[in-house]
């Protein structure tokens, strides 16, 4: 593949994720998103078998993008609570630097297109993490609760905070994030 | 206003949540919700000025009915932790047995539509439940952080957890409800 061709599918990416918040996933059509990211229809269906897999794919490619941001300067050697803020900073860093990427996986999750994702495959990107989590579990340092019941204190607030429709009165400056962080950590903490 | 009309309305307001879930709001129009609820859209435009203003009250309308269900045997001579369990439970309940309200509540909350809702007339519904948490704030039962970092641990873990598409791997019985209760007060307590 030559470089030129990766241009052109970051663009058909870009186009897609924009038309898609525009006017949803059931207005946005392969000739709409060539014209948008001025390629001929025919040049997206060289990557692309057709508009369910293109959706599908930039899902995948951004959830891709998202894990490996979250996962920076991860360091298994520092203590739980420690990799957990560097966590919680580097989401925050990454959702309100591409709020038009999340905004978009926010509503492909909600949209039946989501049931095509091999949801295994995806948590996979993840896995630092959750062998951390599950660490502390075993040590005790966390509770011993569900998976889904963590993530819902540990993940979403960063999504629910960063996002200007649910949290409107509050600037997200580092001392909010920080607070917002103790809050968490309280939560799941044994 | 007779019955029948009342139920034309009730019939107007169901097939909108119905049409956006399916199809999305750019794509939802007055004639489509018109033959959705069987009625003519001249009918529509007797109770709506036009499709924005049907969106937007079906969108108040459902938040009345939420708040009004959230807020189901408020007692503020309980304790903060005892009121806040109701609310919660509550929440579960009706998200659980509203999921298509909820849905639209969802998407319209991230649309741009929601610039249009008066934010404070809105905020009034739930107003029980806001000075309960000012008095435990003043009381130091709580943490004394800004209610978008409160809601975000007592509020939104309800919306995440009652989310098929958040939520896969548990089934949300009520110990699982209690054990996330537990987390959401150990975020917020002081």
């Amino acid at each position: 593949m030559r470089i030129k061709d990766l241009n052109k599918q970051d663009a058909i990416i870009t186009a897609t994720v924009e038309l898609v918040n525009e006017i949803g996933f059931v207005s946005s059509s392969v000739s709409k998103i060539a014209k948008k990211a001025n390629v001929s229809p025919a040049t997206i269906y060289i990557y692309y078998k057709n508009k369910e897999d293109l959706l599908v794919s930039t899902y995948i490619e951004i959830k891709k993008k998202m894990s490996k941001a979250f996962l920076q300067n991860f360091d298994d050697t520092k203590s739980l609570k420690d990799i957990l803020k560097v966590f919680w900073n580097n989401g925050f860093k990454f959702v309100s630097n591409n709020r038009a990427l999340f905004q978009y996986t926010e509503q492909f999750a909600n949209s039946p297109f989501s049931e095509l994702v091999n949801q295994v495959e995806m948590e996979k990107h993840f896995e630092p993490m959750i062998k951390i989590l599950q660490k502390g579990i075993e040590t005790n340092i966390i509770k011993d609760v569900p998976f889904d019941i963590l993530t819902t204190f540990v993940f979403y607030p960063i999504m629910i905070l960063s996002n200007p429709k649910s949290c409107k009165n509050i600037k997200l400056d580092e001392n909010n994030i920080d607070i917002a962080f103790n809050l968490a950590w309280d939560a799941i903490k044994n």
